[in-house]
């Protein structure tokens, strides 16, 4: 089944629009292995998500058994939960064919993170898998994303409205989504004009300083779905005591109602 | 001692402008094992070149094992000869770090490419490793490269010349290079009067058609240095046969002479 399919279908099943990130971060964990901790959250949320989101980074800085972690926890989070791996990557065609492998073939994800800097040809081995959501980063949640995103071009487009055209282009096979900040919840309103029918993955809540109503009201689509709310640290550390799987669950129940909330569901 | 420093000790040592890109396609090796076959080709061509760089996708594309590879890959290169770090890594602070980490802490690269699309922030966590290498990534050799790059501005500068004037302001540690590829001679010339002293990193030459004899003319710096130009295929696969490392030791000797007769050196 393809990924939109997949997304929506947990989506309604769980009531929920919220993600959680499983970015472990070892100075902030209360056990010391990583697959262990992932299960307990996965175990404590999985019928409170529409998704869940690992980005590679925090396991890559561990090396060979981070990555090891990685995978099994990919492994363990249950079929009908799609994952979404966060790589950002973007290189040439046959560089781009060689992550794709690795991000589908290997570790299996439903979904990936793509940077649409180096433009079509790096996003197209994505692409090419047709079951799989393809994300298209466009404007970004930290501060300097103003700094190349906000350029204004010769014909008064900023630079990620090109981009979020460009990759609503790119969706003829419909597996194609957007990565926008909650922190600019002006540039998610107009992107959700712009694309709207695509998913946006929204990151940015919570220890970044993203307004969820906003990043709610602005990022669903006509039938309230296809906006994806990630929330990581102020779940998955909750609590940095032995209790941290159930102020986990209570954590993204509260999210997950909120969400429901302010999307009027 | 800094990247730049190393880099420019191995290049005058080895008369060298080459970088050997080593980018282990399996469909395509002479031997089974992708360690084997990296350290019988740096083996080969330990004399001839002045940086190694390891494309992480390749090793990625291959699960742990090919990590493994990559990790004693790295570990197997002469110190004295620097390693990039080909991963075009982006993203928010916190994530950066990890990146960084990983690249920097776990692989123990000398220097790394990174992804300029999220602006400062995104690339800090990278520049702050200060005795590093950070190769921002400019204007890229695949002819998608002018879906966004070649954009202009509302002031008629192109998004790449904007990239290129802001990683020159980065560069405040000297540790700051940029990508730009060797399928745009114009591009590369007009990006060599942009940031004059900065590194630049320059893939293409061989199978992706760029020309070598323009890559060396317009990449060099006022002293004939700073310019590292990438092959891969043509040197890697010169040979399918059991003579592949000599094949490779002559495919980079000409290349390296070529460049030096280019630069007239």
């Amino acid at each position: 089944m393809e990924f939109v399919s997949r997304l929506i279908n947990a989506s309604r099943r769980n009531r929920s629009l919220l993600c959680v990130g499983l970015d472990p971060d070892p100075s902030k964990l209360p056990v010391k292995d990583i697959f262990e901790f992932n299960k307990a959250i996965i175990d404590a949320t999985a019928d409170l998500v529409c998704c869940y989101k690992p980005n590679l980074a925090f396991y890559e800085a561990l090396g060979i058994r981070g990555l090891q972690a990685l995978k099994k926890t990919v492994n363990y989070i249950p079929r009908d939960i799609p994952v979404i791996g966060d790589a950002k990557r973007g290189d040439i065609g046959n560089t781009a064919a060689a992550y794709a492998k690795a991000l589908f073939g290997y570790y299996k994800f439903d979904a990936v993170t793509v940077n649409p800097y180096m433009g079509y040809d790096s996003v197209k081995p994505f692409l090419d898998y047709r079951d799989k959501g393809i994300f298209v980063v466009c404007r970004t949640s930290n501060s300097s994303a103003s700094d190349f995103q906000d350029l204004v071009d010769n014909f008064g487009m900023k630079f990620y409205q090109t981009v979020a055209l460009r990759a609503g282009d790119w969706n003829k096979g419909g597996n194609v989504g957007l990565v926008v900040g909650a922190t600019c919840p002006e540039e998610l309103k107009e992107i959700r004009k712009l694309c709207p029918g695509m998913p946006l993955l929204i990151p940015g809540i919570g220890a970044q300083g993203g307004d969820l109503e906003l990043s709610v009201r602005y990022g669903v689509d006509a039938a309230k779905e296809m906006a994806i709310i990630v929330a990581a640290r102020q779940v998955l550390y909750a609590s940095k005591g032995p209790d941290y799987a159930q102020a986990a669950r209570k954590a993204a129940g509260e999210l997950r109602d909120a969400i429901n909330r302010y999307r009027g569901m």
